[in-house]
């Protein structure tokens, strides 16, 4: 062990990349190490990094999870952003119940048939009681509220967003964050005056959410409508954020329908406009999972663990003291000292616990996706500097400790940058075009994301889906410059990004 | 209209009480109007408090109730409050499913037996599936994972909570906030090595619920020992904090439960210990709910409607600008100014609406119980003023602009006290010694919370609340300096606080 420390110490240039001896000796335990590889086992990876990391637990209820703190302190990240976000673009936060009567459901046909499969609904307690259902989203149930809250023109936009539990009783086997009967999410609510102010919002909270997954997951994202059979039951047509997973598949990370008036219809909302005349609303509704951070695993994620983009890491930078017992007052002093440097700046822990050695410390943190780590040591102190590694290359170097601060802030931003950037290259270079149906299924077979002209018929799509497993994920919003042919043969101008979904 | 601004813009003397005329003339109308007295009829006075403020709202679900943006605002500064607190002192935020095994409920045979006549439960999908309820409370889910992640005295304490909703399957008549099906909370959780930190821990807890209570929402509390029947089902004791409100009810504020090792005998929740043995853990639980905001509501309000301590309240400033035509753009410029001054330190609005007068938005917000209204008027900017009102006292008075932001950070401040001191005051008026059982009829009738020396046991507990309605709302901490009588005529030197409860 104490080689270990002797070692580096001596290592003294800038960016070169250290394999701390530590390691082998105090070795990755049970706890700290994955026993599979990225490329050998993808979903088994991924299941131990989302355990091993302690970012969600299976729960003792078939198809359920528990977000254990570390992945609630995620959420919490990815949630405070976009809370801010819409607040200033003039969306408040409400509660609505839990439960949506069976009639409501049944108001909308198309909705209902939507989601009738994967209902949970409560036991009567009396014979005389309603149906009552968990809410699989909540249209229905705030809108019979909108109808009773909105008069005049004076009361839109209305504009509602909510934090909460969702129920979907799916059959389909469990995967952590990506398909489980409980998840939490946002679900905002708006309605309009008139069809054009819908359609804006819709589309500023589609922008809403790339900018999120973007530049705070750091996950490139295409973005654009639904084909009809992939759209929201209800609505006439849905917005779609789908990123591409490292086995080749597309996820959805978050979805903006326009409602047009379907719901304002069965649910009777209308206002008075200034023109005295009593109108339907025009509506929107958009919402972003705890699934995302099922997608910042898979992304980012390595044979270590889990990488965490700098913006949504609940710890930026963890300081990791190593000291004997000759040395350790002197230097657990040292690292309270630069925490509380750091701490008004990042978010940033000391990880002071004398029971486990610097090695598995350096382990836990990796699994742990800490985006930095910062070593101090009795030799460090003397040359006033910190030894800090990067998360995402390895690369490690002295960092003077009055630069610190400032290193410190550039290397956070150089992360954020780094894993967007080999995120962008992997959705680029996996993403191809597809000219003939073989194609299409060649690049499936081999886990592309195809691109291919889509003549819209959903005969065509449906043979893809049969054939190849993959769906389109969405529609190009830009037309194609000139005609082509469909996968089919049709031709078309239409472009659709097709992949297969988990 | 005119003649209200002539009138006021006339009268200039420090806390001069004015009657703004232009309420007279507008006319409180249907939406601000409250129809009945605090005072007259408290029960319907509440109910139009809280829909009119538009704090909640019935559902369209027998027993359930929508937060509507503005309480959902007020839960939002008390929960963001106590979260801070709690984070500060070791607790970390978690997610639980809302659904529990029924064979979990049924471990703790108390627990089970407490809660199942209100729990919920879903249907079977089916017949091989397991039943299970929604969430009464969180203890056997929790404690479940609890028994699989620690281990060893390194894993101590554990310090967990969730904000979540939770149901409980009332009969009762619904009362929004007070008592629903569906409601808003946070749980703690804790887990420790020994029964002394455990005891701390509860009493930590109870002591943030306290400081909450009577220095965010401006409620005084006794706090104090629940006796065994009311007693949290599963827990060994519960300390509760207990509020009283103007129609002499008392109503429970918070939770916190030292479970003993109740939970750890029936989860199996052991742990290795230092000297090697293997040992329980002691818990605790505690709990705060949306329920305080009506306490909030029935405490504070008056006839005009809700009244908000400051510190909770979401708008702690309201700017009316009032205006003609020819003055509009200046005075709204004017508006926009101060706001602008303020909300670095404040949280201020400014009413630009067009569409409504000014004595209508003066309603409006009093309703919503405003704690400061800010009056702007072309005279008032000649004058470099800004008139200032007080919701709790309707004091009224200029304020020089260069001193608006040091003025109303003050004026906050004093109301905040005198909404704590008018309700302590209250507290001690209506907390009166009963010596004998015919003292005790005679306090419950008259509406007043009950302080009596008590024997200690069941029977005379029951008695009591067959013959006057009454509980043991809690047990002095202090036991009495010198032996009593018990109100059924036995010796004791334990005092409790007796009322009726929601």
């Amino acid at each position: 062990m104490f080689l270990l420390f002797k070692i580096y110490f001596n290592v003294d240039i800038e960016l070169t990349i250290v394999i701390v001896m530590g390691k082998k000796k105090s070795g990755r335990d049970e706890v700290t190490e994955l026993k599979v590889s990225k490329s050998g086992n993808f979903s088994e990876w991924y299941n131990q990094v989302v355990q091993k990391a302690k970012l969600a637990d299976y729960a003792p209820i078939s198809g359920c999870m528990i977000i254990r703190p570390y992945g609630f302190a995620v959420w919490e990240k990815i949630s405070e952003w976009f809370d801010t976000k819409i607040r200033n673009t003039g969306v408040e936060n409400a509660y609505f119940p839990l439960f949506i009567p069976e009639r409501f459901l049944k108001k909308e046909a198309e909705h209902f048939e939507g989601f009738v499969p994967e209902v949970a609904w409560i036991e009567k307690m009396d014979e005389n009681e309603e149906r009552y259902a968990l809410r699989p989203t909540s249209e229905t149930i705030m809108y019979d509220a909108y109808s009773k809250w909105i008069r005049s023109w004076r009361d839109l936009p209305l504009r509602l967003n909510q934090w909460c539990n969702i129920v979907r009783w799916e059959v389909k086997a469990t995967r952590l964050f990506l398909r489980t009967r409980e998840f939490l999410w946002q679900e905002g609510h708006t309605a309009h005056a008139t069809r054009k102010e819908c359609e804006e919002e819709v589309l500023l909270r589609a922008n809403q959410y790339r900018e999120l997954c973007e530049e705070q997951l750091a996950i490139p994202v295409v973005m654009g409508k639904k084909s009809r059979s992939e759209t929201f039951a209800g609505a006439e047509y849905t917005i779609a954020l789908e990123a591409l997973m490292p086995d080749g598949k597309g996820l959805q990370m978050g979805t903006s329908h326009n409602l047009g008036q379907h719901f304002a219809k069965v649910f009777d909302i209308k206002f008075r406009d200034r023109d005295g005349e009593e109108k339907g609303v025009w509506q929107t509704s958009w919402g972003l999972s705890t699934r995302t951070l099922g997608a910042v695993t898979m992304v980012h994620g390595d044979d270590k663990g889990l990488v965490l983009p700098p913006r949504i890491a609940p710890v930026q930078a963890v300081i990791v003291p190593i000291y004997d017992n000759k040395t350790k007052e002197k230097v657990l002093k040292e690292g309270g000292k630069l925490k509380k440097r750091l701490e008004n700046r990042f978010d940033v822990h000391l990880d002071d616990r004398d029971a486990y050695s610097p090695g598995w410390k350096f382990n836990e943190w990796e699994l742990k996706g800490v985006p930095v780590r910062l070593e101090v040591g009795p030799r460090d102190i003397q040359k006033r500097q910190v030894v800090m590694v990067r998360r995402d290359t390895g690369a490690k170097r002295p960092v003077k400790e009055k630069e610190l601060a400032k290193s410190l802030g550039k290397t956070l931003d150089l992360i954020q940058e780094n894993l967007f950037e080999k995120a962008r290259k992997f959705l680029l270079e996996n993403t191809r075009q597809a000219k003939t149906f073989r194609d299409l299924e060649r690049l499936m077979k081999n886990k592309k994301m195809a691109e291919a002209y889509w003549c819209g018929s959903e005969k065509c799509e449906e043979k893809v889906k049969e054939k190849t497993g993959a769906t389109i994920r969405c529609i190009k919003e830009e037309s194609a410059k000139k005609e082509g042919k469909c996968i089919c043969g049709e031709s078309s101008r239409t472009i659709a990004y097709f992949a297969k979904a988990y």
